[in-house]
């Protein structure tokens, strides 16, 4: 997508080194940062310079081919073994981390000791991974164009739009395929409370492609539906179950009960990537609890154009917060992917899950 | 309650000016301010340095004590009418603002032209509102001890406690009740974005009488309940209206849609003060609307130990900013009353509300 005018990705591997948009800075400065070893690659991972599914899937795969080209002769395999293992080790929800990281591993490991075949291997996969991860958003972009039609007022949580992704997005690029076809959409933000990824990320998004949207506290999307103000709720996610069960940012759930109560369709929008046919359910999916502190604190930009953390609850308070949730199956009015929407059901899911 | 093993009210009246902890700077600074005019209290009510629907009720009755007081004799009746209007016009939800101020405003024009009879009633009725207050919330408390059994979860979001009256509270009086005959309580807070008067204020109240809590995000609350860890949610009101429906602060609609799905009981803890028999149902109440950058920004305390405001979204981003949402009166297990616990409907309404 674009900011001013130029054409950017989330995360890209270039002269060796994975590159990636500093997503914690956004949306009051916008700075490309480099990474210049797989060490520095899953440090960003881990303090969400780099987040959002598919982006941490794609950045998992470089930093994994950029350890394959940094690797000596000696030990190549076992060093490529511990970046594997220490990529993934850095966020413990995303399927697509583990996807992404598998299978630029997989190609180094095929090549058994023709080192320069495998570091060769790892940056064409590598780069392939990102490649396919940007053409299923824009795949699903497509298949959810119908459920955009013109006038529609859309609810999302979190950001599942091209930053959370390498590119286009998952629940935000029906939105922006219906905006390419002319038609008007107007988005409604949900804040996203720990981290405010909607109130920065997502609206930071919409505003640069010029999409009308208005934030709000996650509390009030119950209501705004009961106003009869949304039609439709598309929502990312982060690990889809075998049963259909879905993971994504914490609050997704709430806004599925709502929309279930006030009779609106509420989909899901990811990649096949994301789909875990190893996970029978939801409750089996690892839900990443996160440090109180980013509860008791907001970081924020202050008058004086530094940005600070502030806190805003008691420090002897504690605080719970699980930076996902799971929604389950029966909420989800389907499951919009690059092969196509499909219920969330088992047989939906087996119809588009990728064999491994 | 006690601060620092002090008791404390919200809001009282001393040497004939109104004096209030100044909720704004809570919890980080504890700090009482005086109000020496009608003016500086309605001011007060407006910024918010006092709010809660019992503690507005009462800064507005003893607000309109104060301006009797001062009232000269020449034009006494219009300048004590007009301060009337005026405390009234600073917030639109809460019924017991209007309560409060009308009733001192009847007891004031009772006394015709024997001012000193006057000032004297004002003074007297401005006193006894906020007592009232103060009693009908321990009087919820015993009235709500039964839903507070030992070892219950309870949820609650926004300020529902003493902090939010003059005393005791109206959800968290049962809380207070429960642990002071010995039961072991844990407290859930919702942070409540925008504001956050969850995490500021109700941490704050129940840090300061050893309750145990944790505060969460507005989003997660769902999921809480969909993990087994709430038995019961008891939240304040701002409005009810004569079939049950309830107004209170933004994201309790959310709640009571979750807790409607996971078969958990909702409770609504207010005094009859609160409820408006003139108001049919909750459509009609009032749904007062606040500044978009109360969404767009957060105020908190810096590590220099300043307040400060962050902003947490891009500037040129519109947002909605309600600042209640309804609860239909079939969303709620009951309401709990200084008369006792009624269920949610006409009947029960109406066998508690106040006669005029």
């Amino acid at each position: 997508m674009n900011v001013g005018g130029r054409p950017f990705r989330t995360v890209w591997l270039e002269d060796g080194c994975v590159r990636m948009i500093e997503q914690n800075l956004l949306p009051f400065r916008f700075e490309i940062v480099r990474m210049s070893t797989w060490h520095d690659t899953a440090k960003a991972i881990r303090d969400m310079t780099v987040r959002g599914a598919g982006a941490i899937g794609a950045a998992g795969a470089l930093g994994l081919a950029q350890a394959a080209l940094q690797a000596p002769d000696r030990g190549f395999h076992e060093a490529v073994a511990q970046a594997a293992d220490g990529l993934t080790r850095t966020r413990p929800t995303a399927q697509n981390l583990f996807y992404g990281v598998g299978r630029v591993l997989r190609a180094i490991q095929a090549e058994g000791d023709d080192l320069r075949a495998a570091r060769r291997a790892a940056e064409a996969v590598g780069r392939e991974v990102a490649d396919d991860d940007a053409e299923c958003c824009r795949l699903i972009g497509e298949h959810g164009l119908v459920l955009v039609p013109d006038g529609a007022r859309v609810s999302t949580h979190c950001n599942a739009g091209w930053l959370a992704f390498v590119d286009w997005g998952s629940a935000l690029s029906p939105v922006y395929a219906a905006r390419r076809v002319g038609r008007n959409v107007h988005v409604w933000v949900d804040e996203t409370r720990p981290r405010g990824q909607g109130a920065r990320l997502t609206a930071w998004e919409l505003g640069q492609e010029g999409v009308p949207h208005a934030i709000l506290p996650d509390g009030a999307t119950a209501s705004l539906m009961r106003r009869g103000q949304v039609d439709v709720v598309i929502v990312g996610s982060d690990r889809i179950a075998a049963n259909g069960d879905v993971a994504n940012k914490i609050g997704t759930y709430a806004s599925a009960l709502a929309a279930r109560a006030h009779g609106l369709p509420f989909y899901v929008a990811a990649p096949t990537t994301t789909i875990d046919p190893g996970c029978p359910e939801g409750g089996a999916i690892p839900i990443e609890e996160r440090s109180a502190d980013e509860v008791r604190t907001v970081w924020g930009w202050s008058d004086e154009g530094r940005f600070v953390q502030v806190r805003v609850a008691p420090e002897g308070s504690p605080a719970w917060n699980p930076a996902f949730d799971v929604t389950p199956a029966e909420l989800i009015a389907g499951i919009v992917t690059e092969r196509g929407v499909v219920p969330a059901t088992p047989e939906g899911i087996a119809r588009v899950a990728r064999v491994r």
